[in-house]
C-alpha cells in the first residue's frame, strides 16, 4: 500500500513530504493508522544530527495514536478497530527485564529497534524501491505505520487523538517520573528544572501524588505562568537570585528537594538537581538526554551522605501495562494535556513544528491527519 | 580523673602514649571505660593529614566497645555497668533526619562532632592545661571517654569486647550497606570492589541475606581466600583479565551485577562499580571515603536506562537501635568477626596498628586496655 509521510532524508535538513510504499504486517506485526502525533524534541536531536546513532533516511515521529487496521498472523493482544498508542519501549512480557519487575525497558526488540529495522531485520517502508528506515520503532510521521504487537497499547476509544497521542511520550515521561520511577509520597518538596513539556508533566505529576512544594526552576520568566497552570507552587530563575541556585534551594526546601528532576539534558543541572536534595534521603532523577560524550559528575561525598542519583526512560512506564492507565487518568481529569497542546498542525506544516520548538514557542505542537 | 590515651599531637607523626586529664560527664553524658578499639582506615587516614577538616591535638579512635561507668544529670538510657558501643553516628530519636526515617544521619549534634567538640562546645580532654579534642564524637583510643548518651548503643553484657568492638564501625558499614542501604535480596548477583575489612564484611552481609553470585574484585591475590572465607563465590582480579573489568563483570554475572559496592575509595573504580551494573535495576552503593577532592563521573545514560547510584555511612544503621542487632547477629553466628581481627595490641603498640594496616598485612587490629 501508499501512506502519505515525513521523511528525513538526511540529517540537517527539512523533512520532506512524500508518498511511501508500505509493507503489510508480518507475523507478530500490526498496521495502524497514525491519526494523530505529537512533534519531540528527541524527533529534533535525530534531525538535527546530534545522535551519534541516528539512521537515515528514516520516518521519525514516536508520540503517536491512531487505529489498527490490519494484523498479520499470530496476533493476539490487538485487532482491526482497536485504539492504540504506539510504544518506543515495548512490553513483551517474556525477557529477562520484563519478568524482573524491576524495570520497563524490555529487551525484546532492542537491537533491530536500534537499527531502524523491524525485528525481522527488514522495513516495512520504502521510496522508489529503496528501504526507508524505522525510527524508534514507531515512526509516527507516516499518516500509516507497522509496529510489532508487543509496542501497541490498547487504549479506550473515547480518548481524542490528538492530545492523547501525547501520552506516547512526554505526558508518560513525566508524569511516570514521579508516579512510577520516584514514587514520590504525599507532602515531599519536589524541585523541578526546566519547565519545558517534560518538566510541566513533572509538575503535574506531583501535584497528582499530593506533593508538598512544587518548585520549578528556569531561566525563562514566561515559564512561571505555565508551571503554576499545572501545580507549581514555587518558581526560581537561577539568573535573578544572589548567589548558588543549589544553595539557594536547599534554603527554600528547609533542607534540600525530597526529590529533584532533571529535565533539561544540561550535564551541569543534572548536578545542581542531584546536590540540592536534602541530605540523608533526597533522590534525583534524570530525564533529560544529554548532549552525546557529556557526563555527570558530583563529589561522592553527596552520595555517602544519603542522596541518590537515578535516571528514567518512558517514566518507568511498561507500556502495555502502565499507558492505558495514563490514558484513562487523563479522561477522569487527574492530569490535563490540553492546554498543553499549544499547536495544531497538518503534516505538510511538520517543518513548522521543528522550528517552533526551536524557537521555544510550542509546548507541544500535534500533527493531525 | 586521669585517663591514659594515645593522643594525636600533629598530623603524620606517631601518637603519643600520655595521661591525660578527663572531666566527668556533664548533663546528657556518659564516662564509659574502653576495654577494646579497632584501628580503623578512617583514623589513619586523618592521622595522614588527608582530612582537610582533621583537628589536632585530638585522640583519635571510633571504634570501641566499653562499660558506663559514671552518668551525668540526666541521662536515663544508659547506667553505670552497661555495656556500651560508642557512636559517631549517634542517634537522637528527636531531630528532623531521625524522625524522617529515611536515614540514619543523625544530625543532633553534628557541629560541634565536625569541630572535635562535646555538645556544649568544650573538650573533657586536657594535657597539661591545653584541650585535647575528641574525634568522630567518641575517641576510643583512651581507655576512659565521655560521650552523649544519643551517642551510646547499649548492648548485651556476653559479647566480648575485643570482637564487638569492630562492630563499632567496620562490620556495619560493611553488612549494613548490604542489609540496610542496598537492601539485597535473595538470590541477587552481587559484586564487591576492595576485599579489605569493609569488603569482607559486605561479602558476609550477602552470605547473610541469601545472594546468589558474591563476586569479589581485588588487585591482590591473596585477597582471594578471605573472600571465599565469608561467603564469596567468583573472584576477580581485574589485573589478570583480558579487556575491561566492566565488560567482564557484565559478561561474569550473565547482564550485570543486581547490587555492586565500592569498598575502595577510588573514584574510577567507583565508576566501574556503577557501570558493571545490570541495566534496568542494578544499584551501586559507594562505601569507600575518596580523596579529598576527587570526583565520581558517568555518561548520564547509565543512570537513564536504570542503574542507580547511591551510598552509605555507617551502613546506613541507626546507631543505637541497629547495633545491639548486629551484636545479636554476631552472637548467634549470623555473621563472623574473630576470625577478621588479625591482631590483638596493647594501647602501646598502637602505632604498630597502623604500620600493619598501611603495610596491608592486617584485616582488622584491635587495642585492649
Amino acid at each position: 500500500m501508499k501512506t502519505r509521510a515525513a521523511v528525513a532524508f538526511e540529517p540537517k535538513k527539512p523533512l520532506e513530504i512524500v508518498e511511501l510504499d508500505l509493507e503489510g504486517p508480518k507475523a507478530g506485526e500490526a498496521l495502524v493508522e497514525i491519526k494523530a502525533t505529537g512533534v519531540c524534541h528527541t524527533d529534533a536531536y535525530t534531525l538535527d544530527g546530534l545522535d551519534s546513532e541516528g539512521i537515515f533516511p528514516s520516518v521519525l515521529g514516536h508520540e503517536g495514536a491512531g487505529i489498527v487496521r490490519e494484523v498479520g498472523p499470530g496476533v493476539t493482544s490487538v485487532a482491526p478497530g482497536d485504539h492504540v498508542i504506539p510504544l518506543y519501549t515495548p512490553e513483551c512480557r517474556q525477557c529477562k527485564t520484563c519478568l524482573s519487575r524491576k524495570s520497563n525497558l524490555c529487551t525484546a526488540i532492542r537491537a533491530t529497534q536500534g537499527k531502524g529495522l523491524m525485528p525481522d531485520g527488514t522495513t516495512r517502508f520504502s521510496y522508489k524501491g529503496k528501504p526507508i528506515h524505522h525510527y524508534m520503532g514507531c515512526s509516527t510521521f507516516s499518516n500509516y505505520t507497522v509496529l510489532p504487537e508487543i509496542a501497541l497499547a490498547k487504549i479506550r476509544k473515547d480518548a481524542p487523538f490528538e492530545t492523547t497521542c501525547y501520552i506516547g511520550c512526554g505526558v508518560t515521561t513525566g508524569v511516570g517520573a514521579v508516579v512510577n520511577t520516584a514514587k514520590v509520597t504525599p507532602g515531599a518538596n519536589v524541585v523541578v528544572f526546566g519547565l519545558g513539556g517534560i518538566g510541566l508533566n513533572v509538575v503535574q505529576g506531583a501535584r497528582l501524588v499530593g506533593a508538598g512544594m512544587i518548585v520549578g526552576v528556569d531561566i525563562n520568566d514566561a515559564k512561571e505562568e505555565w508551571g503554576r497552570r499545572f501545580g507549581m507552587t514555587h518558581f526560581v530563575n537561577p539568573k535573578k537570585i544572589d548567589g548558588d541556585i543549589v544553595q539557594h534551594i536547599v534554603a527554600l526546601t528547609d533542607g534540600g528537594a525530597d526529590y529533584s528532576f532533571d529535565c533539561t539534558g544540561n550535564v551541569d543541572v543534572m548536578r545542581q538537581a542531584l546536590e540540592c536534595c536534602h541530605r540523608g534521603w533526597g533522590e534525583s532523577v534524570i530525564i533529560g538526554v544529554a548532549e552525546a560524550g557529556k557526563e555527570i559528575s558530583t563529589r561522592p561525598f553527596q552520595l555517602v551522605t544519603g542522596r541518590v542519583w537515578k535516571g528514567t526512560a518512558f517514566g518507568g512506564a511498561r507500556g502495555r501495562t502502565d499507558t492505558p492507565k495514563f490514558v484513562d487518568w487523563y479522561m477522569s481529569g487527574k492530569i490535563e494535556i490540553d492546554p498543553m497542546i499549544t499547536h495544531v498542525l497538518k503534516l505538510e506544516e511538520i517543518n513548522t513544528a521543528f522550528d517552533l520548538m526551536h524557537e521555544g514557542k510550542s509546548i507541544r505542537s500535534v500533527i493531525v491527519y
